[in-house]
């Protein structure tokens, strides 16, 4: 694996500061930036950087790989910037949990063969800079989102090169098929896990009334509401694509239950129980 | 706490095997029933049943304690054999997930001054004798549902007791209370869990993608569905009612990410996660 000299990393959070941790402790001297000064300060200071990049990001142009760990509305805009600036980098990536819009707007700037999009499957309930740690992406699966089938093969090996470096797996797939995936195993969970919470508030239920199974329930409902809110309105579609089918299921279930239809219900939970219990 | 010579465990599953263990670590002396011979002769040859139990329940009526511990349709049925033998006990109780139908039985048998319900809060999607460990209880809240006001304090002293003996806290309830409760904080979390579930096997979506949060919200769906059945039949009308609430919670979020209105998605999110990260 060849790690490069320098790296940027844009955005110092829970994802961000993980990588800046994770490449600082494989040598790599790493530039970062955050619009809490604190944070680029304190990674400074706990030598995780090498350097902290003013807002205009001078110095921007010295990086060959450029990680982008802003939430996705940020992250478009960042990306502009990025590209007028950059000129040195051979890997320009982002780690959001959508990965549409922002292959469009990197293709749309002339980005195809420099961007590859980046997902690691590392979603916490925590966030931050204080949440970081240099083993986050251990054993992990990241996905890779390539902006260009057949011009964009330098910056897939440098991609797959930092995900490599940092412990994680990685997994092809395009920015749609990516984006349907996630709405369905991660978007829509949360959804869920919100509207459970708001229920039992409604209920007058507290949490602390809750056994370990409705904690489990609720645990992703914790996650930050600004963060969570650009992932939902970024990828609505596909959302409402997969809640439709779930929706179409709790209802056959409310009418089996309250119809009484013992056959149905231990049906489902039969089927439920064997898709959870299939091997990982 | 006072422990009585002899108790008697009716179903030696994860809960049931779990009472016997701690029981018989208090040196109380343990007789033990299962429909499966191989879990009680196991339970007898470890140590912890000083007796097994043969199908017809004779020597129940040495029991101080009688403790019923299967689900809560086999529960029923048993009732009516422990308040025929079961001649010495001060204390008659169970630990299913539902407290109203046995609290009705248990009036209707005349048990009132003698049954109390119990519901410790240990639900795992684990289950069976091989699964039971001593300490299970340890630290865990157990609702108490007393059958009788006025009649049952010597019942309600021994649960209390029994409880204690197990590590558990107890906290009482009516039955009522208890299902609506149970209803909006484990029912209908489970009903989403595998309605989750099968929603992502309708998606073509394997357990393996799910990154740690989407996880955490099918685990539950893990649970044999033939105890599962058995109590959300019990509790329908309640379940039903919760979900109503949550349905509503659900169609607003929808509507809300179809005009994708950001500050009512922020919303809900930001009082999702207030919620859920009140202190416990």
């Amino acid at each position: 694996v060849t790690a490069p000299r320098m790296a940027a990393v844009l955005g110092l959070g829970l994802i961000g500061g993980s990588i800046a941790r994770g490449l600082a402790a494989k040598g790599v001297s790493v530039a970062g930036f955050d619009v809490d000064p604190d944070c680029a300060n304190d990674a400074l200071q706990c030598g995780v950087l090498g350097s902290v990049l003013d807002p205009t990001l001078s110095g921007l142009e010295n990086a060959e790989w450029v990680i982008i760990a802003v939430p996705v509305t940020s992250a478009l805009e960042l990306l502009g910037r990025v590209s007028r600036l950059a000129t040195q980098a051979t890997l320009i990536t982002d780690t959001c949990s959508t990965k549409r819009s922002i292959d469009a707007e990197a293709r749309r700037l002339g980005l195809a063969s420099r961007f590859v999009g980046s997902h690691p499957m590392t979603g916490s309930e925590k966030s931050g800079w204080a949440a970081s740690r240099a083993d986050l992406f251990e054993g992990a699966t990241t996905y890779l989102c390539a902006a260009s089938d057949s011009h964009g093969a330098e910056a897939l090996e440098a991609a797959e090169n930092l995900w490599s470096l940092l412990g994680s797996r990685t997994q092809r797939i395009t920015a749609f098929n990516h984006d349907r995936k996630a709405a369905a195993t991660s978007h829509l969970p949360h959804v869920l896990s919100t509207t459970l919470a708001m229920t039992l508030e409604k209920l007058g239920i507290g949490p602390e009334e809750l056994g370990p199974g409705g904690r489990d329930m609720v645990r992703i409902a914790k996650g930050d509401e600004v963060l969570w809110k650009t992932i939902l309105l970024d990828n609505a579609d596909l959302v409402a694509e997969a809640a439709e089918t779930l929706f179409a299921e709790l209802m056959l279930f409310r009418t089996a239950l309250a119809e009484r239809d013992a056959g149905f219900v231990q049906n489902q939970l039969a089927r439920g129980r064997e898709w959870s219990s299939r091997s990982r």
